[in-house]
């Protein structure tokens, strides 16, 4: 059997003391007093996964955001995503019902769609997540092409999943995608990052949070 | 075949547009003046990653970090990474040669060892990348404790990788251990974020750039 190297720096490597103190650290930082008491350990993660405490203020969240969402996972609703690296960042025991997550870009039919109809293939892979997006639980955290998709799928009649979470990043069309959820006539219950962050990570951090109540 | 739902809001969706203006906004905002030409295509498209203008001043390259990696790839050598999210975020199309992707953090010996050691998962699995290490690309973007390993079985006359990319995230030990890469006896080049921010995000973002060129 290998040996473990030598220790020779001083940090703390037991896991459950980690978590322990980077949620303490997290919550002794961030402004969190404005926060809804049900939202406050998805920002704490989203906090986690980012290092950074500055994000609180922009998150938002539709007041039956989690415990709609918690209600479609633990009736074993899938989760819908827009990037592999967020189904790979799901940690499947945090899952109260054994969820199926979905990410259909590399689906051979999303690259013909998407050159067909001029868009990204992110936008395009929406379309093919089919009926079982009804009730379903949305996140999306890279493209912002994939979440107007989704709101125009949606204005159109199509099936309505029963949380969205919109956490798209960068620098074109992300903050007005985020808008135009929190606005969607529709008020599907929603969780944003407002503005140009997001991501794959943050995105992940959000729904390993919404997956269950328990913090480690 | 599916109709495209209809296009309720005016955003740009031309795959190639928008990586061009999100590109050229990037470079009209963040502060590049003062990062090396050879890292600049890294730290935009860290930015890009992460919707953040103001990482720039945390990040630090070792002068040949660029060049030293780009060799690594282009002869073939593998990547290792301490997250699932990393490997799953590496565009496998960018890679000069192929490059395998190896992320052990699922190997069944991790558990136990990490068990054994008192350690978290992620620091027992670095002591079982083997000799295939020699010379390869590291990219760690989760946890401190696996770069504080990975730089400990370094000292303790372990194999000895190309280059380091040093982007762990969090509270606990992340700054530290970016610190004690920057400061190593060896100088193996190196990539860092300083302080907490960090993560899979910006880690495969980092290494997507540095596997080519080419920015789209």
């Amino acid at each position: 059997m290998t040996d473990r190297p030598f220790k020779q720096y001083d940090y703390l490597d037991d896991p459950a003391a980690i978590y322990r103190a980077s949620f303490a650290t997290i919550r002794a930082e961030a402004e969190l007093s404005k926060v809804p008491a049900d939202v406050e350990k998805i920002v704490v993660r989203m906090i986690h996964a980012s290092g950074d405490v500055g994000l609180v203020p922009d998150v938002e969240a539709h007041p039956l955001l989690v415990s709609t969402a918690r209600d479609a996972l633990n009736s074993g609703r899938p989760i819908f995503t827009d990037a592999e690296m967020i189904a790979s960042g799901v940690t499947r025991r945090r899952l109260p019902a054994g969820n199926e997550v979905r990410c259909l870009l590399r689906d051979p039919r999303v690259a013909e769609l998407a050159k067909e109809w001029r868009t990204t293939r992110s936008a395009a892979a929406v379309s093919l997540w089919g009926e079982d997006l009804e009730g379903a639980v949305v996140a999306i955290g890279n493209a912002p092409t994939a979440l107007f998709a989704l709101l125009e799928l949606i204005s159109d009649g199509g099936p309505k999943p029963a949380a969205i979470l919109g956490i798209p990043v960068g620098f074109v069309g992300s903050a007005e995608s985020k808008l135009a959820l929190v606005q969607h006539p529709e008020q599907i219950p929603y969780l944003v990052v407002h503005g140009r962050r997001g991501g794959s990570a943050l995105c992940a951090a959000a729904l390993n949070a919404l997956a269950r109540e328990d913090e480690l």
